[in-house]
């Protein structure tokens, strides 16, 4: 009988036993992971990347060597399909290698250090109320606080919870301070001191409910954005909020309802109560942060599209109907420009990028993208409008990321491969699976730079003008449809990745770089997290730059909204990199339109 | 063809033409003006009380002079029943002298002087947005502001209205900023600055809507606290807030709806638009104060009584769901106990008790009596528990003082004569009405000072053990019941005029002072203000003082928040009168029950 190994999967915390000569891509299937393998095991799609954290694996394979840059190598990172446990291991499987069920990516870098939030617990004694000492319950607890901290603000709509509690827990409380000298709440029987922090995107809800006294993330949860079906992009909800006051608070009204919803079951998952969150951060791209906040959109729709406001609020959490604790004060970071919002600056932060030594290019896709370049002397950023088309939309076959989305292309040994989120039959396409589409279609000389199908190619049809590329052929026995790439879908992802590569040139010629003059490129945001970097370099979506250099950093974002959430110097350290960023308004630059076209073609080529 | 003569009421504002020897009574009538007159013009009754603004009346009759004193004299005061106009004339009729169809008191004190409010107007001309200057709004508002006066604090909520104006009207806008440097609001087409004063009695709301420029009245409004139907008194308000939340909540909500339904037909009258109304001053007992800001009220119901709050509140108007200004700041001038209320400073404070050189008394009745006494040395307050007898409530024949209350009652020439409010057939007795009833049954003799009913009177009932004196007969053929003043009625009177009187004596005693030595005593509120000053004299409810020294106020509260609507001085000259008052607790005074038996008698007679 064969040995038995133990594999630990990490940060989903899976375990599963193996025998000795299994892989780990079969280990982490067994485990009821859902690994991406496109090309099933061959080692030739190089996307079942895991890193080894304790224990011993087989030696690097020639397939590795080849896959991996040394520095990668010593680090510990690894395919799935190439590699054996020699003794029990425990493995970092990142969210790229992963195919979920409903991508809503929670992951990003983790703060390591010592929590030193914005709020803080003192216990208070106070002298009971007699007929002899006749002072308000507000005056009693100032005068109890004033030896802690003098001026305590005490906001009248605590002393609803406060003041029975003073009754009966013997005039002895916990109260919760804010570094302003806010009170912000009081803890009732379970003393854990709890905050949320929240990633407001277009198209998803990214929340967390964090630990203050030891910093770990107690709950994390997803949802799509419900004013989703207000408009997908924030152009079309602006346009919906414009039409009436009623329409704007209907957004309004959806947006709250949902947050509140994941405050609960968060709460409930964490064996919390929402009135113990006592601080939270919140961060968004321009139009949802004003949104949420209740503030204008109109001007973030017209010309010259300016935010309502920029810098950073704290605005009570009762004012924006959320429950938490009823003085919570929810911190929103400052928004850059109309179409930079307080989501980047949070981003940067959870990158590090204040204080960056290195030259750095942070790039986070969406339907908008927004490039941040730090160097030496500056910082700097833009905005591009790359559009929908990473998110499925505008795409013959198009759909977004969920299940049945093939995520994965791959041409080998003649024949077309792909994997589907979830593993079930092909339903459509999403964002990284029409990337790989277009770039293995051009690798194969389906399409050329410049798009156009090439005539006599395998699997090309022609209907009228239009050509077209037969990826999946319909079943009509399964009842598949066929999903095809179209001339129109090639040109959407064109557009796209021009736009992005535009702005990445823009920013360099702003600071007078060369792209190879970029020490780390960091690709953030869901698409950008399961993208497969290969693709996006093939068809000239970011510089030609070496793969070691790129970093896929996963919701970055959500992660500064935990960093500013745990330590309150990050709060300032996003103001200081609000202060000291440059905005570069594209469409107002000289060299734009002529850097769009040249970044249209699809090639690896540098960009002059 | 006699002469016609114009006669002018005011403050009501209605003008008559009258033959020149017609009575001013029957002038008053004329008009529509109900003036109160039991004795229907005898010169009896003594309480149709007018004052001679400007022209010519006859000269006093005999039993005028009897009535005033020289100094009210030479004020002008007169009877309307003996005064013949001999020229036009203008005349004041105060409220005491008129019997409304429903009393919902809005008249006391007019502020005669320069606004000076806490809010202010500024014109700012801002710089187009433009892809060259991609400020926000905010900033740019906070930019264009920093020279007129620095450091703005723009609240979000304001934006919605402003962003949209800037574009619309050129990129100038008037702001409006309060004295603390917050925006309030912004003026539209209507250039008019206009404030909310506003009462809220546990029975009454009054409120009153004033233009903050020329210090005029735009438009005043009284409607009954709809909480009414969750408690007759503040305790059972109390008791039933403290059911549920949801219970609390239902009397927080039909109190806000009720005040924007004032603020609306306020609004109308004077034709302003809510959101013209940039800053407000709310006043109330502290149960009121606390049920309108959202604050906890058990404590208020539970020994020994406390406030949640006593300093005074500034309240974002949107978080109280009043439709003002969405950037208005509410006012709440400072509590001083839990049964002496802001509405109480503001008495005080209308009444000119900071400053006042004269000893002075200030009782302001209802349900809870609150009473000042200001001394050339010092300030002290106190609460008693009056009772609802005064507002008609516990009184066998009792009712409101509405249509068909008898308000006045007058024994004369071996007749009992009565008037309604109204001047329809009467429904029962109110308060005012008890209390002339009592004082002539003890004038009379039907009762001792004791208030034990005497043998043998005409119209002493007796059934059982129990007497009761009929004051008006039933009359089945117009379906009118028996009015009877019953033994357990004078009962009342006499618990509700010795909490009063008691709290009056200790007052005094704690200032070493004798009840001679008060040179002012001012009586406020409704009940006060239409009380026969002579019937609680009798009655001993007042210590015995010459009537001269008595001045019958109005809504003193009211007028106190006018005032500190008016001129932003006032406001601090409240919280001076909250820092300097010393409020004595009667219940743990060791010679309040003693006072208290004392004051049971019903005589005119010092108490030692």
């Amino acid at each position: 009988m064969k040995e038995s190994i133990r594999v630990d999967f990490e940060p989903i915390g899976r375990r599963v036993r193996v025998d000795a000569d299994t892989s780990i891509l079969t280990a982490a299937r067994k485990a009821g992971i859902g690994i991406t393998a496109v090309c099933n095991g061959q080692g030739t799609c190089h996307q079942c990347v895991i890193r080894l954290v304790s224990g011993k694996l087989n030696p690097l394979t020639d397939i590795e060597k080849s896959v991996f840059s040394p520095q990668k190598q010593s680090e510990g990172w690894r395919l799935a399909c190439q590699t054996i446990p020699i003794s029990d291991v425990s493995l970092e499987v990142p969210p790229q290698s992963i195919s979920t069920q409903q991508r809503l990516q929670l992951e990003g870098q983790q703060f390591e250090g010592d929590p030193a939030p914005a709020v803080r617990v003192v216990r208070v004694s106070i002298e009971p109320a007699s007929p002899m000492d006749l002072r308000a319950d507000q005056t009693r607890l100032k005068d109890a606080l004033e030896t802690i901290r003098p001026a305590v603000d005490i906001p009248i709509r605590q002393l609803d919870k406060i003041s029975p509690l003073l009754r009966t827990q013997g005039w002895q409380v916990d109260l919760v301070l804010n570094e302003n000298g806010t009170l912000t709440g009081c803890l009732g029987a379970d003393k854990r001191l709890v905050g949320l922090a929240l990633d407001i995107g277009t198209t998803k809800l990214a929340a967390y409910l964090v630990d203050l006294e030891s910093g770990k993330t107690m709950a994390k949860m997803g949802e799509v954005n419900p004013q989703i079906s207000y408009g997908e992009d924030v152009i079309s909800r602006i346009a919906y909020a414009n039409q009436s006051d009623t329409k704007k608070a209907a957004l309004q009204k959806v947006l709250r309802i949902a947050i509140n919803r994941l405050i609960k079951r968060l709460c409930k998952n964490a064996h919390v109560q929402p009135d113990q969150i006592m601080d939270a951060v919140v961060v968004g791209n321009t139009a949802m942060h004003h949104l949420f906040a209740g503030l204008p959109v109109r001007q973030l729709g017209e010309a010259p599209y300016v935010p309502g406001v920029s810098d950073s609020l704290y605005l009570p959490a009762h004012e924006l109907g959320l429950d938490l604790s009823p003085g919570a004060l929810v911190y929103l970071p400052p928004n850059i420009a109309g179409f930079v919002g307080s989501d980047h600056i949070s981003a940067d932060l959870a990158c590090g990028l204040l204080d960056a030594g290195e030259t750095t290019m942070l790039v986070d896709i969406g339907t908008n993208t927004e490039i941040t370049l730090r160097t030496p002397l500056g910082i700097s950023c833009c905005s591009c409008a790359s559009g929908p088309a990473f998110e499925g939309a505008h795409i013959h076959s198009g759909m977004r990321a969920a299940a049945g989305a093939i995520e994965r292309v791959f041409f080998n040994s003649g024949q077309w491969n792909y994997t589907t989120i979830g593993q079930g039959p092909p339903a459509g396409i999403c964002g990284s699976g029409i990337l790989d589409a277009v770039a293995e279609m051009r690798r194969v000389g389906i399409i050329d730079e410049r798009g156009v199908f090439q005539p006599g190619q395998a699997g090309v049809e022609k209907q009228g003008h239009l050509s077209s590329f037969q990826l999946v052929p319909a079943d009509p026995v399964n009842n598949v449809d066929a999903i095809q790439v179209t001339r129109k879908d090639v040109n959407e992802i064109q557009l796209a990745k021009a736009a992005i590569r535009a702005g990445i040139e823009i920013l360099l010629k702003e600071s007078q770089l060369e792209a190879n003059q970029i020490q780390r490129f960091i690709v953030a945001g869901a698409f950008g997290t399961y993208l497969h970097l290969p693709s996006a370099l093939a068809i000239g979506m970011f510089p030609p730059l070496p793969e070691e250099r790129f970093f896929q950093a996963g919701n970055a974002a959500g992660a500064g909204a935990r960093y500013m959430l745990l330590v309150n110097e990050f709060r300032k350290q996003a103001e200081a990199l609000y202060g000291r960023m440059k905005y570069i308004e594209l469409t107002i630059q000289k060299d734009f339109q002529e850097t769009y076209m040249a970044s249209l073609l699809l090639d690896n080529q540098p960009i002059k």
